[in-house]
């Protein structure tokens, strides 16, 4: 198959999959009465019960297993906080706007549509040409704004709905903003992420923990991007829900107590060479990745050995899901490692989970903004002697000389690093004098010999204070979910072979409903037997969903495979019913008042289908 | 106690509330480094977990055991959908503005402290004087706009900070404000309530009910409030999270089919006549109220009930609930009926869920501004006959006499109900003309007997069209939540008498964490047993503490008592250890191996503890 059939086959599939998704009511275009707000979905009933079950089983292999601190922030976030993450002035995407109109367009989208439509529609290309395009392609997330705008301009793109000029492209905020309070005064942003109301209450998270490191907290919460022009349907919302744990860990000892228990997992790794150097995607075990240097250390791997499992036992598919790690030009400047579950689905390989040692950027970038420190101790076995600088500003001296200026330039003195400061105590030796700037005075001022003494102490030590790393796993929980859509989607023929059938091959674990109860027949006393099933069901907290219509069996079934239900019950008698399994389409024959119970068993995952098929007997219809 | 006493102690209560909650991180002001936002709060680890707790029962009790359609849409919502809702004309609170420096206080709020302070603390005020000013608190909330104003001029109220004179009120809309999309066009607000998102579904999830009356649909989610100046700490905040129902049902049959499972609870009530006639809060069997129709209809009744049952199965004090009719002055002008669930804190009686029965007001409102109808049917069973009314403009005479008016005329006309336009029938066949009012026109225009044909005919109708009514229960769960905290709250006495200890008296379904492990002593044995107890206990989805510190065993009771633990596992020996209950601080003794299960079966509540009080043998310590 080539490309485009490739591309075509993806697509008519997708079309397959969102049309069942829609119809039964997974998801619903937000105010679709209203004509809707590009970029918004709601979670129908079958959507929401998915959610509510990935999110169920999240806390339960994340903060349960791992004992971490659950907290709950509010979204409305007060601007010095973002200040300080650097959203305010980071979290933006480039822009371009229709001059006549003003349309909004995002600029690096018209740079990939242009030469991705040159490149599929014009045959006259010269080879240079291609070649040039392409890297363009290659290179596209690199580009400057000024870099963005002269391709533009170089290529004649304008704006996609009118033909009119475009403007320079210019950054724009994704933040939605919003004033807190009634004066005005207090700018306020929807969070970005939900990691920021981690990071302000890591003091009080860690005296929570008993002031030990490591430990992680958690957060589940709603999410925002204003995004100039969303695309990728349910892929790219303005409006999500994010699950992030942020590890905070000692620098200096990132090793995992429990990485023994993931070490031996073997699955798809895509490390920065293998990406540079042109090669695929390829198996490797977790372990030997940490051990040979691939992974940075241990508690990035037993994460990225975590979300594995969790992917997975989900029901995405392993052979569809891969660990890419980010080459040094995605990757924050302060980051020590960064990787991403991504997932295949039918527009490419999607980034669903980021897993990234963050080092100690967000916890140095509060204690900065907000003058509480945000560190850790530890305390020594026994306090050790260590050389510490002393610098020790003589205010008699600076102050004749600085008068006003006294305290700033006391204050640029002891702020100095080591090495700073012992350049500037052997020139103040050496030559008696020194130049020193002052950030604060925004000048460079002469220290003499007599205003400073600077020298190098043997001190005791009881404990070592220092900023903890930290690594966070950050899961897109609507990406997931759709991309679990699209893995437990298939189509198989009608009983009569005359119409394609729809079914979801949810687990039980996600499944929004886990079981149907169907009389066989419309007659009271099945339909008594069927309400009492129900009862205990619901005693038992399984979502059921009951169909006394007189609709044909088949079609029964085939409504609710197309809704992913795992079992259905049929009543066929007063005393035992038929339970049916929705891929198999075995069944067996189980005791009225045994059923509930089954249903536990099975959607709890205690047990699988294979192992009570053979403790009852089978049936065959 | 008088008045005052009983005010002082509510204080020091709330006082030691709040400061056991704060410290052990139930809450914690948001944004805290950075001083903090008022109205903000995030929930810390236990509050968290209480909080995960309460809506996963609340899923259980309500949407699982009725099969409501759960949805979950977006907190950003497009201008339209608020202004047809009414948000934006109408959720507002009146404020002023202190006149110097643009300070801002809720008006009400201004007036509501001056009476109460003169009334408390001054002695010389004359009868007179002390009746207008309590009648003024009587009215607070009825007054319009001019009557504070006039109120606050007459007594020279003042901006409390600054002594400066106060503008006069003026509306202030509650909603957070934003933008959607780039251009800066598209005006959106932070989602006030979550049931918008519900009726604009009507719908889709009527059609996904079979199209069938009655079903609910349900939603959890954040919603926001711009308060102008937060009070009352937790209770009144500016993010929150709701738990919404909307019950549609036939506006001529609001039975309820599982109405006799609720019938015969008895619980305090405090119908409208009773708070007219200033009598008390009384207990009734909702059965009878519906009988009696002091509630509307057993729908309403019924929710009522279901509300009692979840609140005080969550540990609310019975006795400390109550349900209470909303005047008619309270109530908007569309609702049939009202009943909010109160809950007595320290801060009095606090509004925790509001069940109304709003009519067709939603639906109708969101017909009119989208244009999509959102009504039901009902098939008749044979054809009905029905007499229609049939208006028949006579565009040509109409044409002639109004023009370019024509269009708004012939609107109007169409318009009339059943009883303007007999009335308008009978006018112009007595008269040959009428006067006749077209609002779009702002106009009273003459009508001609040659202009409009008005009569009734018989018509068969194969079905009825309806707008379904809607009953609301609407949960705010961070005010359930704090108020669980006061009544679950109490003190006793340390073992050696010298410290009042703190305990939250948690029932095992709300209780944050469900039971530590200690081993009683430090060694590597005790250590072991205790770490597989952790590990059987994750594997049954059990959340747990673990202590393995040296401190002693009483002290660690303590600090799990005021974290509301309600079971303690003490390892004591490699084959069996204690377990022991919070409040009745029983201990019994349980094989190692079997105790996960039985912490599965206390907290799942399959057993309580007297059940399993005698089944194992009990021990003194």
């Amino acid at each position: 198959m080539d490309a485009a059939q490739e591309a075509q086959r993806r697509e008519a599939f997708r079309h397959l999959v969102l049309n069942a998704l829609e119809r039964r009511l997974f998801f619903i275009p937000s105010f679709k009465i209203y004509r809707g707000v590009a970029g918004l979905y709601d979670y129908g009933p079958p959507g929401c019960a998915v959610k509510a079950n990935v999110l169920a089983f999240w806390r339960q292999h994340f903060v349960l297993e791992e004992n971490m601190l659950e907290v709950d922030c509010p979204c409305v976030t007060p601007e010095v906080v973002l200040k300080a993450s650097g959203h305010v002035d980071k979290f933006t995407d480039l822009m371009v706007k229709d001059e006549k109109t003003g349309a909004c367009y995002r600029a690096d989208h018209l740079l990939k549509d242009y030469c991705k439509e040159k490149l599929e529609k014009d045959p006259r290309l010269s080879e240079e040409k291609v070649a040039e395009l392409k890297h363009v392609l290659a290179v596209l997330d690199d580009l400057s704004s000024e870099e963005l705008g002269a391709k533009i301009k170089e290529y004649g793109i304008t704006a996609p709905d009118t033909k009119n000029s475009l403007s320079d492209p210019y950054p724009f905020n994704l933040m939605f903003q919003t004033s807190i309070g009634p004066s005005g005064a207090s700018t306020g942003y929807m969070r970005p992420e939900t990691a920021q109301g981690i990071f302000v209450n890591f003091k009080d998270l860690y005296y929570y923990n008993g002031n030990k490191l490591p430990f992680a907290a958690a957060q589940i919460g709603q999410a925002f991007r204003n995004e100039i022009s969303p695309r990728q349907g349910l892929l790219r919302v303005r409006e999500f829900t994010l699950a992030e744990i942020e590890h905070f860990v000692d620098p200096d000892d990132k090793s995992h107590p429990k990485f023994a228990e993931v070490s031996k997992l073997e699955f798809l790794m895509f490390p920065r060479e293998d990406q540079v150097s042109g090669r695929q995607a390829r198996r490797i075990v977790i372990g030997e990745a940490v051990s040979q240097g691939i992974v940075n250390n241990e508690t990035l791997g037993y994460f990225i050995g975590r979300v594995y499992l969790f992917l997975t036992l989900l029901g995405i598919d392993k052979d569809r899901l891969r660990f890419r790690q980010h080459l040094a030009n995605e990757m924050a400047h302060y980051a020590a490692d960064c990787w991403d579950a991504e997932i295949e689905c039918s527009y490419g390989w999607i980034e669903c989970v980021g897993i990234a040692d963050r080092s100690a950027y967000d916890l140095h970038a509060h204690t900065d903004k907000s003058g509480v420190e945000l560190v850790a101790h530890e305390k020594y076995a026994e306090p050790k002697e260590v050389e510490k600088l002393v610098i020790t500003p003589i205010k008699k001296e600076l102050g004749l000389a600085f008068k006003g200026n006294q305290k700033m330039v006391v204050e640029a003195l002891l702020s100095m690093e080591e090495k700073e400061a012992m350049e500037l105590k052997a020139t103040l030796e050496e030559k008696l004098e020194a130049e020193f700037s002052v950030c604060t005075l925004d000048k460079v001022v002469t220290i003499k010999k007599n205003m400073v003494s600077i020298s190098k102490e043997i001190k005791k030590e009881h404990q070592r204070t220092f900023t903890p790393s930290v690594i966070e796993p950050s899961f897109g929980i609507g990406r997931i979910i759709y991309c679990l859509y699209e893995h437990s989607f298939y189509t198989r023929a009608s009983k009569d072979g005359d119409e394609l059938l729809n079914v979801f091959r949810f687990p039980p674990l996600v499944a929004p409903i886990k079981c149907t109860v169907f009389p066989l027949v419309q007659n009271q006393q099945y339909e008594d037997v069927a309400k009492s099933i129900a009862r205990s069901l619901t005693a038992v907290g399984i979502s059921y969903k009951i169909d006394i219509t007189g609709t044909s069996i088949g079609k029964r079934y085939a409504r609710t495979d197309e809704l992913g239900v795992p079992f259905a019950i049929t009543v066929d008698s007063t005393t035992s019913v038929t339970v049916r399994e929705r891929d198999s389409k075995q069944q067996i024959r189980v005791d009225v008042d045994k059923v509930a119970s089954l249903m536990k068993e099975v959607t709890d995952g205690v047990s699988t289908w294979p192992d009570v098929l053979w403790k009852y007997p089978t049936h065959s219809s």
